[in-house]
């Protein structure tokens, strides 16, 4: 183990430390680090910092973390397509990933490092001396895996669930395939974006053979939040965003609306289905309108977040309200259209995160929303909900959605175990 | 003034909670905020985390804010083209470019927030309820606004500063004319991504009819350090980098390496150039070099930082040690060759980014280092030492230089004064 020059400060635990305290000194790692404990629990996060939550988010569990977790502010999303035509290979992967996951989500390489200096490093090592910053690692399985241009490539077609349809396509869609679909997703999500961009980027690695990567998406400020501790965030738009989320610390509002059931098969029961749009804002012509067409096409006060006609942000939204005869959440503001009370009861759990991908050949931001959400059955969540906005949304003059995905993330794993063993195996 | 249904946590002062001080309760914005007092300068950030700094940077002051600045842990970079003939409109740029500057930088929006259905929002808003997160904002002037394709655009020519040549064209850049060069430039470093991300956007809104970005670079992790107080980061070969960068923190390498001095013109005395390149990283090809070929291509060990031949990250990078004949740090290593000992004496700045802009056609990450330095004449510094690289750095295998641009940035200036006056009113 090299010793190492830097000192971590006061309270605070990371890999790099973690790593300290593995060997002794020497030049070169003469050690690995797999048997020393744990990164520590505490200390990462101070007084007056913005989440109280623990510094670590366990990787194993009953569900796969980061779908209720508290959003981590950070986002590195990837797709992937399968380049090989043996189920074996694809579990193989899986098998990998979680091993891999479960290590980097407690603040550790992907495998000891050690001073060989034949192989290339185990871990690409940009994170070491990060602290895991409630790193976040979910996995997907996408539509294509089950029937890619009507092949059924693994012999697992008949599991398909009937919830893990194609979407249709809606109203006003840009879609490019370039930002759509793929038949694995990873979804990483830290308070640190390099500690996000090294779970993508070494779990990528991994699937080297078996995989390559189909598109990535980066977030960089969370549009939402999954749980009463947290504040509500401010989109792109400059409105808070998420304030009539369902929280994820609510286990009977997941039971009903998140996590699948006895109603598909056994495989995916406690999973969840992803689904993920990338809209992109027109910012230059949003900044341009009113603030009270702005406002009217929410229906919520900007600065605030109240619903019209309310003060709080935590207003009851009244959509039966009415000042000389005129609605005052108007019929096409966004918040009504999207609210279960007009969807029949549909309710899902958001995710999002604000982007930018540079400029456009126009010179205009590339930015907006890339939209996450899970639910239980997308067919009568997300797309009940989509098809109403799509058709009347006040917002979608300045919207253009232009990717789209979906994916079925199984249940989580036991220590040890991995994620989609009962699909490949059983 | 709206009421607000969050609360702040403990300790923490925001733009939310300087608005919710302006003034008393009732629906829509009815008092402006600018009268208050500024925001708080304790309480943002808390024991063990990374910045033991205080949560606000000056705008104001003899020199920039975000040069010697401890480097800020996330970047927005703009560049932009003039549109204009008229030399009083880049002026007028510069002038509310520098009083919404000092208003982000403080924790405030562009302008007072008001509940005026009428007019646009004269503040983009996603950074109302966010910490200043020690905002700085750096503006520079490019070749091209002194003489564009000939044209003396703007009856400047005579006063462009000879240190602010054209970059030459070095051995293997792949230079895309979309990522390099631009009149004006806007480095926004913030702790938070969303503060600098909406500190570029409402700079960009406030030049509308003037000009127009030209491109945009996201930063999502420091990878130097400007100040002894802070750690060395990682970049994304995993390597520590900036070890022996120069420190902001001492005043006379500063004077002797960074701020522009009498040998130039009186407008950029106190002022310094900026070099950014746009450094693609093949991290694909990087991750199958073995570990050993890795730290010889760098000069350093991977996990501990230190120079080949020693044990930590601050040892003395000893050029001259041999071991069996051959020299320990080889002769085409980076860290020799980026050296001043190998420079005739030419150190410079350093404060650049990793970033990750999604993936090319060919499906491998178009990530890599934005990298930003800051010296007093790039001719003996930047260029000199970049030529040596280009030829000969062993790391070039793995390098594509996509970006380049080089800019001047003018002193400080007083409260009420502006960036660039004596430049545009002399």
């Amino acid at each position: 183990m090299t010793g190492d020059g830097g000192q971590p400060r006061s309270g605070r635990v990371t890999r790099r430390t973690f790593l300290a305290g593995a060997a002794g000194a020497g030049v070169g790692l003469a050690a690995g680090i797999g048997g020393a404990a744990g990164v520590a629990r505490t200390g990462v996060f101070g007084e007056g910092q913005k989440h109280a939550a623990p510094p670590t988010v366990p990787f194993w569990g009953a569900h796969q973390a980061g779908i209720t977790t508290p959003v981590q502010d950070r986002l590195q999303f990837a797709a992937l397509d399968l380049i090989t035509s043996r189920r074996e290979d694809v579990a193989g992967v899986f098998r990998a990933w979680s091993q891999a996951a479960s290590r980097m989500c407690a603040g550790q390489p992907v495998a000891d490092l050690n001073s060989d200096p034949v192989p290339p490093p185990p871990d690409t090592g940009e994170a070491v001396g990060l602290a895991p910053a409630r790193l976040t690692i979910t996995f997907g399985i996408g539509p294509s895996l089950f029937s890619n241009n009507g092949e059924d490539r693994y012999q697992l077609a008949s599991r398909r669930p009937s919830a893990l349809a194609d979407l249709p396509l809606f109203r006003n869609d840009a879609l490019e395939a370039a930002r759509s679909g793929g038949d694995l997703a990873i979804q990483a999500c830290a308070d640190d974006p390099q500690v996000a961009f090294h779970a993508v980027r070494n779990l990528v690695r991994l699937a080297h053979g078996v995989a390559v990567p189909r598109w990535y998406q980066t977030g960089f400020g969370r549009t939402s939040s999954t749980s009463a501790s947290q504040e509500t965030p401010r989109n792109l738009m400059g409105f808070k965003d998420g304030t009539n989320n369902i929280s994820g610390d609510d286990a009977g509002l997941m039971e009903q609306f998140v996590w699948a059931g006895e109603e598909g098969p056994s495989w995916m029961q406690g999973g969840s289905y992803l689904v993920a749009r990338r809209i992109r804002i027109r910012l230059e012509a949003w900044d341009r309108d009113s603030l009270g067409s702005q406002e009217t096409r929410v229906g919520r006060h900007k600065v605030s977040g109240a619903p019209l006609g309310g003060v709080h942000e935590t207003d009851a939204v009244d959509l039966n309200a009415t000042e000389n005869g005129q609605l005052i959440i108007p019929a096409q503001s966004h918040i009504r259209l999207a609210s279960h009370a007009t969807n029949s009861g549909a309710r899902m759990l958001r995710r999002g995160y604000s982007f930018l991908d540079g400029l456009d050949p126009a010179g205009e931001a590339d930015a907006g929303l890339f939209f996450i959400c899970y639910q239980r059955d997308p067919r009568s969540q997300f797309v009940r909900i989509q098809e109403q906005l799509a058709e009347q949304d006040a917002l979608n003059l300045y919207l253009i959605h232009t990717g789209s995905a979906v994916f079925a993330c199984p249940p989580g794993a036991r220590e040890g175990d991995w994620i989609g063993r009962s699909l490949f195996e059983s």
